[in-house]
């Protein structure tokens, strides 16, 4: 490595930092880069004038400062710029959109998914007659970056290898590189479990802003996506925050991960179903129906949601004493099953989290809802171009290839 | 920040790349250097001049290279450089020691502490009267950088403020500003949980050289530390890894922490002591009396370890399945533990860990036992040096001064 490439290293990470705060919360002016960068003005204007020369960033009329001084230009990310694809895999449907930088949905498509009836093979497929479409939409200077899938299961962070999904039935197969194949597009495919992706999406665009955050989602499964220090926590190979396997119960019933007392025998759809009355099978609807009788003041139902409420809370204190976040956010299921026996939540904490790490941490339901695997599919897919602007080409190179 | 400081960082991250590598594993030859950090060897012995004007390192004889070009000369952590205080507060005892960098024991000293009967500030003067030789004897290069503190408790890392420490009967105490203030040197002082500090000690020094790495260290109390990603997990405040009061058994003993059947009251020692008919304040003495007992085949002895290890296995796959680490390592008396019950720890792991993640998982009783806590309290107090070897002071600058 000589001075030379050192330099270039040191543009890299300064054009990552540009389009970094551009990503999430463009447009700024010129200055107020400035300001969150610490570089100083010329090298923010020469930063910003390569990014606007690979298509990422165009600059619009000066926005008059506040203070003293020439007003100074405002800096958008383009239109046109990198775009990437995210899918999101739920069991009973299958949603793709196309984002550009910023976390702008451009097109999005949905089709349904047989419960359990759609194999992976039937399902790449599906996905191919999603997406080519909103592929073949794209504007000329929309370069495809990457695409990202979310997935309830065990995947493998460096090849997107999908070992278990069990709700989809599935086990050991090339997502990523299935993906790839039928897509046929020369850009990296990334999958990534829905509740860690869910957490990535809360962490850069939903509510919580913050560097240590649980996003605990569950409906039939149950698992946790986890930002520690600002970092997704993967662990050795991405399968970390598996907390649904958890053991909480010794006198818990039988968990299809075969263990017993798991927490997503107590947390997960078929505790509500089980202990309301209805058979564990009984699917979405009948948990529809399971919170609608408890509003309507149903006791069984309200007891089912309370008891459920009250494991919901021994398992955010787990959470809360091993991560000592600043923020819990529920999504799927059990952002409703909060909004209706939050106080249950909040009391089983109250009695089983240290004091000084519960009080720190706030709970919230996700901002972000369905849209926040697909959300976090899309970041994950624009990591590289994150990371290292400069593999955008230049417009200016591109039109004379 | 201009040009001219951007190429000031990159140089200051170059010097810290290097010392980082001699840190772990010197003597380095500067073809070693240069093959390791990436950097050209002119770079590279610009570098290693820096580090030895500054007193940090020394250059020895050539060692002769296996393969073709000239010998290449042996650069050395140099043993009068940059030196750190650790100190490690236990129940029963305080010792303290000087390390160099590369994690080398310079003096060390002990003393034994009454058992609950020493206040904090009875303390901070003990650990005065046993540090101020150890200092008294550094040789003149040998600049003190930091000060650094274990202690089983929680404790904030931005000020090292202990909130409690049960095992000592503290709450509420300003740790490292006391020491600082004790010790009378102008360097800062940094505390922090021990199980955190052992995790450290492990990733750097010990056994554990992986990214993912989990620290279960138990004695009466029970505590977790992580390094995630190759980074300690900390939480919002230093607070994370609090996995003893995770909740295992809804039909266990009151916690001293408030809540029911806490993991740590099934694996702590006096777990071992009630399942072996003990009384459960009975103490260490006893704890070792069970161990003996077991390994002369005493029935009960044998089943109270038999039965705690599962529930360390428990614990361990809560673990494996929320960390997804390459090994799990266990310091304290959980190292007793696995040695003697690693089969029932090991087992009840497969039943309740997914495969994948458990397929993943090493374990190993510490290999820096008692030394891992304070190893990793030098590491801490040496971590401002090491992300910037500039904060040493030019020997050159030193004299003249």
């Amino acid at each position: 490595v000589s001075a030379l490439s050192t330099n270039e290293e040191t543009r890299r990470r300064n054009l990552a930092a540009v389009l970094g705060h551009l990503h999430s919360g463009a447009p700024l002016s010129r200055s107020e880069i400035t300001q969150r960068t610490g570089l100083n003005r010329s090298t923010v204007a020469t930063l910003v004038g390569e990014l606007e020369q690979r298509g990422i960033v165009a600059e619009g009329a000066a926005r008059a400062a506040g203070g003293p001084g020439r007003p100074s230009p405002l800096v958008f990310l383009s239109e046109t710029g990198p775009t990437v694809l995210a899918v999101s895999i739920l069991v009973d449907s299958i949603v793709a959109a196309t984002f550009g930088l910023g976390g702008r949905v451009q097109q999005q498509a949905r089709i349904d998914r047989l419960r359990g009836r759609m194999s992976f093979e039937e399902t790449i497929v599906a996905v191919r007659r999603l997406a080519l479409p909103l592929l073949r939409e794209l504007a000329p200077g929309q370069t495809l970056v990457g695409v990202g899938v979310a997935i309830a299961g065990l995947v493998r962070h460096e090849d997107g290898f999908v070992h278990t999904a069990p709700n989809l039935g599935w086990r050991d197969h090339p997502l990523a590189a299935g993906l790839r194949d039928a897509l046929d597009r020369e850009v990296p495919v990334w999958a990534g479990n829905d509740a860690d992706l869910g957490a990535l999406a809360e962490h850069r665009r939903g509510s919580a802003d913050v560097a240590d955050l649980v996003f605990l989602y569950g409906e039939v499964g149950v698992g946790a996506g986890v930002i520690a220090g600002g970092q997704p926590l993967r662990g050795a190979s991405g399968y970390a925050g598996e907390v649904g396997h958890v053991a909480v119960n010794p006198e818990g019933v039988r968990c299809r991960c075969g263990s017993t007392g798991c927490l997503e025998t107590e947390i997960g759809a078929q505790a509500i179903l089980r202990r309301a009355g209805f058979p564990e099978d009984a699917g979405p609807d009948a948990v529809d129906r399971v919170f609608q009788a408890a509003a309507q003041g149903d006791p069984q139902a309200r007891e089912a949601l309370d008891e459920v409420g009250a494991w919901l809370g021994v398992g955010v204190a787990a959470l809360v004493n091993i991560f000592n976040p600043s923020r819990v956010v529920f999504g799927g299921l059990l952002a409703f099953l909060y909004a209706e026996a939050g106080e249950r939540v909040e009391a089983e904490l109250d009695a089983r989290a240290l004091n000084r790490a519960r009080d720190e941490t706030t709970l919230a339901a996700s901002a972000l809802g369905p849209m926040g695997p697909l959300t976090g599919a899309a970041e994950l897919a624009f990591d590289a171009t994150l990371r290292d602007p400069t593999t955008i080409q230049s417009t200016r190179h591109r039109e004379s290839a």
